[in-house]
């Protein structure tokens, strides 16, 4: 089993200092109470409501920034087993080529495993950032293989299944949603989008959205851990903190009986369309 | 608005003769009632707790079969403005190939538009049919281009999203879902993986599950509409009825907000293995 713990932190917003000390604590104190991996929100080093890209760019950083170091060693031996625990947490970035990137970290105990550059801006944040233009990657880590989405990533379907195929054995999710409408009884859009994945993949997913209101904007704070059957297993609790236990084994098999295999039940051939320029 | 009305029958196994009354007069009394597109459960002719090959065979027929004259007579002055109604419903067909296909047929007033072989057949149905082996159609018709998928094909997210991508209007859902298990406040996951759907492809879907008791499997019951924002708009009734007014015509613009639009942010060139053979 591997704990996952989501802090639904709420990030300053473009208050860098601030950010690093915020997450950078949540991380020892996670692990203090027994996390494996810890889930930081999308964003978290910078928040989100950014004015003009000025402004973005003046809290961007590069993978080289100390607060990865931070991250680093305040997961180094969080994992069982004498495995190095890993925290998966949004940044602003600064490419090498000057760009501003909307982009997740995967780091653990040796620093910074790979970086993941968002492909799917949502609205507003194509005026801040430039889409990523990599295939996402499937990251191997001290806990397993991780595919790292991006909040609006998700409602794309080929996004999981193309994490899920490649073997990633855990989705992780960096969020921020900005507060949705929902009819009464119902889950949030992006949670129902989320568990619908874990199900149609059999692969468990943990989102880890943020809280506070920032410049106005308020956010679902809908964090929670999905197991591989599409259940949402933890909700985030008043701390705005999701605990779970998940055995990321299960993900590989996709056999849900005898007859049925999630993947070998495919028909690639008879998606027309789906590779189709846009 | 096109009115939709979904009979969540309970047809008898292997009694062609008694499942081609009860369909043709449930068509009748919901055009009756105003339905405009009436959707029928998977399999309706036939029943779907087959026990040997030979007894699917049994009630196998082609798209020549007078139900589906009988079909077509009843829908054929259901649509508003002079427009013809349509069906969809489930069939166990008998190919020119002698196989067996579990299938659904889009018929109209002037008779059968179109016939769907299921491309997913879920656990036991391999038993019992061929797989469809040609990509689902996309079926121009009096009320707009219906999608048309069978009950598992709806877990394959290249599904809905292949049939969207080209230019349906409405995803239309015959199904069987065996009595499923779920938490206490959730939806059954194959109606989460339909919100999902409907929600990342911008497009609405109407699902018609059956009912009863065959030979000890009992059905999820959760006939349901869903509006192109992944929202369930209306749910069965205890007749069995699903009632609900779409504007199909609304599915058409995929944009949210001036920036976001479900098919043009689609980053397809980045969606590696998703087309890898199985």
């Amino acid at each position: 089993m591997t704990r996952i713990v989501c802090r639904q932190l709420a990030p300053a917003i473009a208050d860098l200092g601030a950010n690093v000390r915020m997450t950078t604590d949540a991380i020892r104190e996670s692990v203090a109470a027994g996390a494996e991996l810890v889930v930081l929100p999308e964003l978290a080093t910078s928040g989100y409501m950014f004015e003009t890209p000025e402004e973005a760019q003046s809290v961007a950083i590069t993978p080289g920034h100390p607060v990865f170091a931070g991250w680093s060693a305040a997961i180094r031996n969080a994992g069982a087993d004498g495995r190095s625990g890993v925290v998966v947490g949004g940044f602003t970035e600064l490419g090498d080529d000057d760009l501003v990137y909307n982009s997740a970290a995967v780091v653990d105990g040796t620093g910074v495993l790979a970086v993941y550059r968002k492909i799917h801006l949502w609205d507003k944040e194509k005026n801040f950032f430039t889409p990523g233009s990599v295939v996402p990657p499937v990251v191997d880590t001290p806990l397993g293989k991780l595919g790292i989405a991006i909040c609006f990533d998700l409602e794309f379907p080929e996004m999981p299944r193309s994490l899920a195929l490649r073997g990633a054995e855990l989705i992780v999710v960096p969020t921020n949603w900005p507060r949705g409408n929902r009819p009464e009884g119902e889950r949030y859009m992006e949670v129902t989008a989320a568990m619908a994945a874990a199900y149609s993949n059999h692969i468990g997913i943990a989102c880890c959205d943020r809280a506070g209101t920032e410049r106005g904007q308020d956010w679902n704070e809908a964090s929670c851990v999905i197991n591989e059957h599409g259940w949402v297993v933890a909700n985030v609790d008043e701390a705005g903190i999701v605990s779970a236990d998940l055995d990321l084994t299960l993900s590989r098999d996709k056999s849900l009986t005898d007859l049925v295999n999630m993947f070998g039940d495919r028909r690639p051939e008879l998606y027309g369309a789906l590779t189709d320029p846009r």
